[in-house]
């Protein structure tokens, strides 16, 4: 079964799509730890990081380099924190997360619950920085 | 003035070393979250992982993925977790964390106390994987 992020991909379930190149797809976390916290994902589905093929990790780490200086230009920080965990869906997945301290990328902390127009103006801010 | 990093590749200061090659460095982390818990950095010593030469972040990639499969191997768990933060040494690295749920990630939770011995084994144990 496809995977909630193939489904995403596809367009079977909407998001707030970043940006997308060939191999990869950049998307708004809906859970977000600060504004501008997004997704990137290989479009191939592979749930472990490291069993993904050389190339799309390549490809992958590229896209995410240039997602992460829209968000950094978008949502000015100290540095766009990284992390890969990835224990609920099975796609690999990275979190790109603007960061000024450690607690600002603590994934126990409570969420923030942002209106879909405040999703669509960070969607907005990060594309015009691509 | 050389980061606490850099005097580690340079052997100035002693760590347990897992690994290296002509560009990537990679030693356990002292205040581990977990058996196994190594951190990676690049030689070339730049504060912000995407701030990395594009040839040296793709390097840093394949360098991680080897040693993760490593530690896999060395210390099995569901998969090995990935976090780039980076606030307290001006030096990119990447911890590599052997993980079965979230919160064997936790970089809120209390550090492993191990002694030189048990560093020296799972050092060893992770070296005969690579």
């Amino acid at each position: 079964m496809a995977s909630i992020f193939t489904k995403i991909i596809n367009g079977e379930i909407p998001s707030y799509k970043i940006a997308e190149n060939d191999s990869c797809f950049a998307f708004l976390d809906i859970n977000p730890l600060q504004k501008g916290h997004t997704l990137v994902v290989p479009k191939v589905e592979v749930d472990r990081y490291y069993d993904l093929p050389s190339e799309t990790l390549s490809e992958l780490t590229f896209f995410s380099k240039q997602v992460a200086r829209a968000i950094k230009a978008a949502y000015p920080c100290d540095r766009i924190g990284v992390a890969v965990i990835g224990l609920e869906v099975p796609h690999a997945h990275l979190h790109l997360i603007p960061i000024n301290r450690m607690a600002d990328m603590d994934f126990w902390s409570p969420k923030l619950e942002l209106s879909p127009e405040e999703f669509l103006e960070i969607m907005t801010n990060i594309k015009l920085k691509l």
